[in-house]
């Protein structure tokens, strides 16, 4: 048995959606009780550490309606159906950012919210982008705004909670350290 | 107008639960057409970045139920109704790991999943612990186990996926960054 192991004994689909699945899964606790777990299906996600020739940090602002603002984050989106991470992560740099690469490097992956959500970064890192020759259409739904930032203004940006999320913050601390190095 | 806002023009509770609210917003977007917004509201959390005297990371074992398997993380927690983030922060430390401390430095804050969630994660340091007299409990349904590793421990528990986590990711960058200067 694994550590802590909780134990379904039942499960309850209370919405499956475009992005979001919510089940409520009743579980046997490791001291034999029982309790009821919230828990977020999600198809996981990739992000890109993209940097310009120059050394800028490729961002994008769009507006989140979950929080009701416009962040500064570092590209992104989620996976399709059957889409390997790494198709998914130069698709999302081209259709954001009008950059493409040949050198998409893994950093990491991680848990964004483990919980109550699967939700899983896969996390890239290029700094060879050139630009497209065309422009690829992203969601119709979705309206981004191209940054181009250095470190400096981005940590400003982080300062002012324009940017405010996980993955570029952990973004930023990596930049960080590859400078310091 | 806020930039490429989506104004709400309905909104359906699929669930409220204990830990999520389930929200479809059906939204008017920048160009004038609609879509529909899954939305999770989250009341916000806490972890903290706790260093023992002898410069080890304080991290917990737990289960996650959304990926079926333990991670270790820093410790966190969610907060209370009307709970201030430092109230929060100092609570669950002393409940996960059985430290207590002084000194808590605020690090910055950063939402973990903006694109369908409006959790909140309050980032939090001390390298000041001491061990409670008296143990409190935490959650009844709640099962963690305390351990302290070196740095090079937790980097190597990221390579083995042991940690997976965004804000223990994070957390390793940050103790990295500070032991560079």
């Amino acid at each position: 048995m694994k550590k802590f192991e909780e134990k379904t004994y039942h499960t309850e689909t209370i919405y499956s959606g475009k992005i979001v699945e919510l089940n409520i899964d009743s579980v046997t606790l490791p001291d034999g009780n029982t309790s009821k777990r919230e828990l977020i299906k999600h198809p996981g996600a990739v992000a890109v550490i993209a940097l310009t020739p120059d050394g800028k940090l490729v961002c994008v602002e769009q507006y989140r309606k979950p929080l009701e603002k416009s962040l500064v984050e570092i590209p992104a989106g989620k996976l399709e159906e059957g889409e390997a991470p790494y198709t998914c992560a130069l698709r999302e740099l081209e259709e954001e950012t009008g950059y493409t690469t040949k050198h998409l490097q893994k950093l990491t992956s991680f848990y964004t919210s483990p919980g109550f959500a699967d939700e899983i970064v896969h996390l890239y890192f290029t700094d060879e982008v050139t630009p497209l020759e065309e422009k690829v259409d992203g969601d119709e739904d979705e309206f981004v705004e191209l940054m181009e930032l250095t470190l400096e203004e981005a940590e400003q940006m982080e300062k002012e909670q324009r940017i405010h999320d996980a993955k570029t913050a952990y973004a930023l601390l990596f930049l960080k350290l590859q400078r310091d190095k």
